[in-house]
């Protein structure tokens, strides 16, 4: 039996795909990334709602996380209900019925030598 | 009708705008950026105080955010009361009357291949 | 007499061990790495446990920690009880008998320039 | 009037000052550091202890940040009681008589493109 750690809300201020890429496809693709953890014994159902600077907020987008696994999505390959743009500014919530742990991650590969990060992202204590 | 997450106080201890930059404009840019989440229904009144090591913090530097919306803002842009000066370190603080969600990035571009940091910045937890 | 910091149970929801490198080796191989800090007076006891996106959860990996040490941990170098595959997006948690504070860092040296990336981990508050 | 933030106690477990650099000097040269801020309206005396992987943890080192004043404090720098050896791991716990937030950067120049990276410290809550 596996013990969940984690919460239920989560927030990412920072969210930008990178229009153009170099290198190895899909690897160097410069992307974001949001890493879901699902330490617990139940399914997670996760959704995600996309943050505009001139819109309204667009989603959720729905992903599962299976008990005890890990679940790495890419934000360039979310398209239900609709694709999210490049070179766009943007910011996101992220909720699950269990709880996991979120940490994002983006790869900038628009110049010849790829720059990385990774924080953890905002746990809502409550 | 849209969630509120977040605190209404954080700090950034650490702030630098590189002075120098290579490649296309503005994209790359050297600069760092206070990505700010609104996910509540209400506007939100944001107040920057820039902090530095050798004289008094200057401020308040003020921006809206609209509700369910992100603003993702350029320290190099600020320019009232003053603008901030390259190659020097300060480090800022940003309340708001309602939650939002703060993370700190800066793209270093002083060399041919930039560099790339994001962290979610200090939440005040009261 | 030191004073213990930090937090029993901590996660790390991105994993990814690139499988290529530039540069000498074994600093600019191509690693991630779990900084462990224990500042408390007794030895602290560490279980790690892998997880993945497509099979049940690998470990525990134990490593010790002696009192008032630092110990980084390269994931790359865990064996027992099996290898993390390289190339492969994999989560860990981290759980110890005594506080200890966790930070995840990664060098990417798959491009001729390495790309670098460190963040606190998430600990579970209780 | 100005109004504190932070916490009194952090720690940093990744802790790492690469030997060598490339680039103009002191900007690119790898160095690790800690931001403090200090917002409020006292003096802060700040304690440093460094934590290795194999003898006893050395300090304190001591550093004061003055009321609502900044301190980019370079690892590199601290020679009292003794320098920090490069090419070598280590942690470090920080603990001032005010609140004050840290945050912990690397520039890593050892390749021709700097690598960089940046993480608000682990506070500790009380």
């Amino acid at each position: 039996m596996s013990r969940s750690i984690g919460q239920k809300r989560w927030a990412i201020a920072e969210g930008y795909i990178p229009g153009t890429s170099h290198g190895p496809q899909p690897q160097m693709t410069s992307h974001e990334t949001a890493c879901l953890l699902n330490a617990s014994d139940k399914e997670a159902n996760v959704q995600i709602t996309i943050f505009y600077s001139d819109r309204e907020p667009v989603g959720p987008y729905r992903v599962k996380v299976p008990p005890r696994r890990t679940l790495h999505v890419r934000f360039n390959d979310l398209t239900d209900p609709e694709p999210i743009p490049r070179d766009t500014e943007y910011a996101s919530v992220i909720e699950a019925d269990v709880p996991i742990v979120v940490q994002h991650t983006r790869l900038d590969s628009r110049q010849a030598e790829n720059a990385l990060f990774s924080t953890v992202a905002y746990a809502d204590a409550d």
